[in-house]
C-alpha cells in the first residue's frame, strides 16, 4: 500500500503480525524514536527477569555450584542459535568477542593452508575484521591481505572474509554463490553474520559454509557486550586448530593435564572462563528471534526498510539525501543507509534536538536501523519526519563542529 | 588466642574489624559453608542493584546512546583496579578473559624480543596459562616453553610467567626480588595475579613488574565470567604490540580507517566490544575491596587460614589429611590446600552430604578458601568440623566412583 499519513502506517502496524512481539521489549521513553536496532537491540522483558534471577539466585544461591551448569552454557546457547544460522548442534559457540572469535578462526584457518599466501577481504568490509586480518598476515611474512570482493577469489587464496550483510548499507551477499565459488577455487571462506543473525535468512549448511562469526548485540537483542558467536563445520573441526589454546578448549579440562589436547568437537574454539551472564542474555534473545521465526522477521524488516526508503525518496531526497542501500528489498537486510553531505551533525543533531536515533558511518551516510522485531511502522513514520524537520530547519548546522560520538 | 571452641571462634568474629562486609554479600543460605571463594565469590548486594539499574535504565532506557560512557569503562574500571595493584592510570585495562589477555601480552612480549628463544613457566602453573604458552611457541618453531621456577631465568628466555599466588597451595612469590631476577637476566616477567588480587598486598610499581594479568571472579567478587585485567608497564607500552588487531584497539576507532594503527597506550591492548554488564560487576566489586583495603583484607586472611590450618592440624590430621600449603602465614595467601588421598570423592561429599563447598584440584588437593571479606571465623570452624565428620563417618566413600563436577 502506498502510506500518505501516519494514519496509513498505524494501519500497517495494526496489519502487522508481529506486532505482539513489539512490546516484548523495555520501551520505557514514548518519544523516543529508536533506529539502532543494528547496533544495539532492545532490551527484552523476558532478558531482564532472567538476569535478575541469574545473579540473585545462580550466582547469589547456588555459588560455584552453578558452574555445573554453566559450564555448559557456550555449546547449549551455541546450539540454539545455530538452529536459527541452519547450523547443526555442534556447529556453533557462543564465546569471546566477534574480533576474538574472528581472530581464532582465521588463524587456524591459514594454519591448515600454508600454501596459499593470501587472505582476501572487501576493502570496505567492517574495521575489525579488516584489522584482524592485517594482525594475522603481519604475523607471517609470506601472507598478505588482498582487498577485493568475495569473487575474485583465486589459486592463491586461502581464506575469504566477508558479511552476509553490508554494515553500512545492508546489501546482501549471495552467501551460497559465493561460498560455492570460493570451494571452486580451494579456498575456505568466513562470513561475518553480526547485521545477520535475527534479521535475515541464513543457512550454512545448505550453503555448505566453513567458518563464521558475528555478534549478539544487534538483532539478537542480547545487550551491551553480550559474548559473540563463532561456526565451524563439523567436518572440519578436526583439522583446524585455533591458536589461543586456553584451558576451557582442553579435552579434560578439570584434569587440568601438563600438555594441551584439544577437545574434539566444536569446543576446541573456546577459550577462557565464559561470560556467564552474556550468555543468559544470550539464550533469551534468541528465543524471542525463535518465536518469531526469522523468516517473518526478514520480510517485516523489508516491509520497514521499504516504507523507510519511499518516504526518505518523497521527503528528504529534496534536502540533499541520497539512498545508499539496495532499493530492491530482496537484496538488503534490515537497516538503511542514506548519504548526505552533513550525515555527521545529522545524526548528532537527530540526538541532541529530535529524540531521535540513528548513527553516522564515515564518510557521509546516516545509517537508520528500525529492528524489525522491535519496531513499529509509524517509528519509521515519526523518525523519517523528524530527519526531514531537522534539517529543513537547519538544526544540525550547529553540530557541524561538534565532536563525534558513538552515536 | 587458641580457638578450642566455637565460642571462641564467635569471639574473633566480635573483634573483627573486617566483620561489618561481612553484610555486604548475599548470603541466602544460612546453612551453606562456603570455603571457595578462590573459586568464585559471593555476591555483592551493591552489585545486584548495580546490574538491575544498569540493566533497566542504561540498556534499556539510553540504549545505544549510553556507549558514550560504556566505551570508557576498558580503562575507568581498570584504573580502579589498578590502584589495588599498585598501578599507575592508564596501566590496567579490564578486558576479555585472563586467558586472551595472557595471550595478547605474552605474544607481544616474545615478539619484542625475537633473540631470545625461551619462554619460563613453572611446571605446575595454572593451566590455563602453560596451555596458552605451549600455544605461542607452537606458532613460532625457534621458540619453546622451559618448565622451571622463576628464579632460573637466563639469557635465553624472552619471558617469564609464573603467579604470584599459587592456585593450589596459596603459596606467596617474591613477586619483586623475582621480577628484579628477571630482569637482571634480560627477561621480561609476566604476572598471573587471579588469586592475589583482592587478597593480597601487590605493588606493580615498587616491584617495577612488566605484565600482568588476573581474573576478577575471585577475590574482586564481580560474578561467574566477569571480564578479566591486563597490567603493561607504562614505559613499556609503546614498544609492545599484541596481535589480535580489532576496532577498540585502534586510533581513532569510529573513523573507521583503512589500516590498523594501534591506539597510544594502555587501549591498544583492547581487541572488540567490551562485556559492560560485567565491567560494571568489576566496578563494585573493586570499590567494595577498596573501601576495605587490601592490608587488612590480607591480615584477616591470615587469621582465617591460621585457624583453618589449625583445626586441620587438631581434628584432620587423624584421618589421614596434610596441610600442603606453607605454614607460615606469611608465605600463604587467602585459601588452604589440605592433601588427602580421597579429596576428590570428600570434596564431592562435602557439597552432597554436608552443605559445605570447597573445591578439588589435582592429584590430592582439597582447597578450602575463607574469602576474608565475604567470610566468618565461624564458618571455618564449621567448616573443618563437617568435613572432620564426614570423613570420620566414612560418608565420602559414596563418592568415589562418582563422576567429577567443578565443585
Amino acid at each position: 500500500m502506498t502510506v500518505s499519513s501516519r494514519g496509513d502506517a498505524e494501519a500497517l502496524d495494526r496489519a502487522d503480525p508481529l506486532a505482539p512481539f513489539v512490546d516484548r521489549f523495555a520501551r520505557p521513553d514514548a518519544d523516543l524514536v529508536y533506529l539502532d536496532g543494528n547496533s544495539l537491540g532492545r532490551l527484552p522483558h523476558a532478558t531482564r527477569t532472567r538476569l535478575r534471577d541469574a545473579v540473585d539466585h545462580e550466582w547469589g544461591d547456588d555459588l560455584v555450584r552453578a558452574w555445573s551448569r554453566w559450564i555448559e552454557l557456550p555449546r547449549t546457547v551455541g546450539d540454539r542459535l545455530g538452529e536459527l544460522l541452519g547450523a547443526r548442534d555442534g556447529e556453533v559457540l557462543v564465546c569471546d568477542s566477534t574480533t576474538v572469535n574472528l581472530y581464532k578462526l582465521a588463524a587456524a584457518a591459514l594454519a591448515a593452508q600454508p600454501d596459499r599466501p593470501d587472505v582476501l577481504v572487501p576493502e570496505h568490509e567492517f574495521p575489525t575484521d579488516r584489522y584482524v586480518l592485517e594482525g594475522l598476515v603481519a604475523q607471517a611474512p609470506e601472507r598478505s591481505v588482498r582487498h577485493g570482493p568475495p569473487d575474485t577469489v583465486d589459486e592463491r587464496t586461502a581464506l575469504v572474509v566477508a558479511s552476509a550483510v553490508d554494515y553500512r548499507t545492508a546489501e546482501l551477499a549471495d552467501v551460497a554463490a559465493l561460498t560455492a565459488r570460493a570451494h571452486d577455487a580451494g579456498a575456505l571462506i568466513l562470513w561475518d553474520l553480526s547485521h545477520a543473525a535475527g534479521s535475515v535468512p541464513v543457512d550454512l549448511r545448505a550453503a555448505n559454509v566453513d567458518l563464521a562469526v558475528g555478534c549478539t548485540y544487534k538483532h539478537l537483542n542480547a545487550g551491551p557486550g553480550a559474548p559473540a558467536f563463532l561456526y565451524v563445520r563439523d567436518d572440519l573441526q578436526a583439522a583446524l586448530r585455533q591458536p589461543i589454546w586456553g584451558w576451557f578448549g582442553q579435552t579434560e579440562q578439570f584434569t587440568m593435564g601438563p600438555r594441551y589436547e584439544p577437545a574434539p568437537g566444536i569446543d576446541r574454539f573456546l577459550t577462557g572462563t565464559p561470560n556467564v551472564l552474556g550468555l543468559l542474555a544470550v539464550d533469551e534473545g534468541v528465543a524471542v528471534v525463535a518465536e518469531a521465526g526469522v523468516a517473518a522477521i526478514a520480510e517485516k524488516g523489508r516491509a520497514l526498510t521499504s516504507l523507510l526508503i519511499d518516504l526518505a525518496q518523497q521527503w528528504l531526497a529534496p534536502l540533499g539525501f541520497t539512498v545508499a542501500s539496495p532499493l530492491d528489498p530482496t537484496r538488503r537486510g534490515a537497516h538503511v543507509a542514506l548519504a548526505h553531505p552533513e550525515a555527521r551533525a545529522i545524526s548528532l543533531a537527530l540526538v541532541g534536538e529530535a529524540d531521535t536515533v540513528g548513527d553516522f558511518r564515515p564518510p557521509d551516510l546516516l545509517r537508520l536501523g528500525p529492528a524489525p522485531l522491535s519496531s513499529r511502522f509509524v517509528d519509521v513514520w515519526d523518525g523519517i519526519e523528524r530527519v526531514r524537520d531537522l534539517v529543513e530547519r537547519g538544526a544540525h548546522a550547529a553540530y557541524v563542529d561538534a565532536p563525534s560520538r558513538i552515536v
